[in-house]
């Protein structure tokens, strides 16, 4: 049975919000399995009064809490008890089989690189983001910030990984990939877009469209999108603005309340060898719940076990 | 007397959109004179049928068209009678002192760094765009497209140029100047980013204040925000597509409104010798009118005339 490791500190409404998400998962899959991470006494205190036995969500003990704002690397190498470091080293030791946390992003990130193997062919893991389309569907963009600056091969390699996700995930059948970029024609864009755009023509296992720009990207044909993460980053904030905008503005628009980032649950971490999912900070139960049900299917759909075939 | 020319054959709906805009400037600028570059026959047909006289617009026989999509530097060299390239050859020659067009965007840039000198100071040209923000402010964002890969030195460059348009075009006292980046904090960001930074706050001739994030594009503080020419396009044609959506969902709302691009004229070409106006394609007379008071206000401004000071 596929176990689940989830930080229990993670989010800016945690433990509360992640019990609140253990209590829909459940109510949905009374028999799955859970390891929560966290400060043990205080966690049983709120998994009992929501209801949940420890046949559900076992806990481990881990007392040290990474705060949002600490830098990666050291806060991983200076606090070993905390739920995150925790939540890895089961991890890495198959003790569980995917890790949720909605805490320190950069943390998760560095974790699952300096913790997980990358899948085989895979230089640099990716973060995808879903990106809510006009014409309904969702489109997928990455990299969204795991690497600032991308090399060609990088973006052929998140081809591959993105249309992997789209198929088996998103159930998109023979993902669109299109390049970001300034300009229609090939030969148009930067150093990067140059140089990539040739590698994903000759790509034979990606369904390559050519390039998309700007105007394209709520509104185009492309299931997935690819530029590097400096980009992509700038695009998912501005994204996420959006939602604040219409708001502000007083409008109720069914499309721009897709652009609540909040209710997408988290986002998975490509191209390692085991499902990790890191969720937004504003996370509320619902979007815990969402988190767990993409690890159950991350998990199940072995779509991890797999390298890229270039 | 400020002379301000104008394609007659830039635009989509050229050239009774150009004469539209002609007619609307001159109705508030009886005494201007503007010089006009298209087929001669045809311009001085639209010109008196909109009952403006030549002492008013001047033609100057420019008989080849450079379509929307052709190569920008081929183009240039292959059709020395296009209404651009007679157009750049006036403005280099000073028979003119502002030159405008809605046509071959590209031409109109490559035009720029080919006829015109650069400022003292300046090592590649930029264009901005208006981004409108939600407290009803605009703020301006460069590079938008000139320059797809840049240096830290280009950024640090934009910097004075679009501070002082902001300051002597936008009537923005002491503009605040930020970088674009995917963080917060000194330190953050791609490689450029990270290299830009220092300079940026090393830089006393502008008003620095720190980075900003994709989330802070259409909301933040700054009235001049920096970034690579491939990230700002992808930006802009971005923002460009809210109107579309906004319309696509039935909304009339004033913010979203406001980012109809073609009510805002043209973009300036900023760090080269002579005020350049680029239209967007879609301009209508209201438009163009908008690009025309826009020249006279550069001309007058002596925003040209200026080095950067460091």
């Amino acid at each position: 049975m596929v176990k689940i490791g989830i930080d229990m500190l993670g989010g800016d409404h945690a433990p509360q919000a992640v019990v609140d998400g253990l209590r829909l998962f459940f109510a949905q899959n009374p028999t799955a399995h859970v390891v929560g991470f966290g400060p043990e006494a205080e966690c049983q205190e709120a998994i009992t009064a929501a209801g949940l036995n420890n046949t559900q969500v076992s806990l481990v003990h881990a007392p040290e809490l990474i705060g949002m704002h600490e830098h990666p690397t050291k806060a991983l190498r200076e606090k070993p008890n905390s739920s995150i470091t925790i939540g890895f080293g089961a991890l890495k030791q198959q003790k569980i089989d995917a890790l949720i946390s909605a805490g320190n992003t950069g943390c998760m990130l560095v974790g699952s690189m300096f913790f997980l193997k990358p899948l085989p062919g895979v230089s640099r893991p990716a973060i995808p983001t879903i990106l809510p389309k006009l014409d309904g569907s969702t489109g997928l963009l990455l990299d969204v910030g795991l690497n600032a600056d991308c090399k060609p091969e990088n973006l052929n390699e998140f081809a591959w990984l993105g249309s992997q996700y789209a198929k088996k995930v998103l159930g998109i059948n023979n993902p669109k990939v299109a390049l970001l970029n300034i300009g229609e024609e090939e030969g148009k864009g930067n150093l990067l877009a140059q140089a990539t755009y040739p590698l994903l023509k000759e790509n034979t296992h990606i369904n390559f469209i050519g390039n998309v720009e700007g105007r394209d990207v709520l509104t185009g044909q492309a299931d997935v999108i690819l530029c590097d993460g400096f980009t992509g980053n700038v695009i998912l904030k501005m994204a996420e603005s959006l939602f604040d905008i219409a708001k502000n503005q007083n409008l109720n628009n069914p499309y721009f309340n897709r652009f609540y980032f909040g209710q997408y649950g988290g986002v998975p971490v490509l191209g390692v060898e085991k499902p990790v999912i890191i969720g937004h900070g504003i996370s509320n139960g619902e979007a815990f719940c969402k988190m767990l049900e993409l690890a159950q299917q991350l998990c199940n759909s072995q779509f991890a076990d797999f390298g890229i075939p270039y």
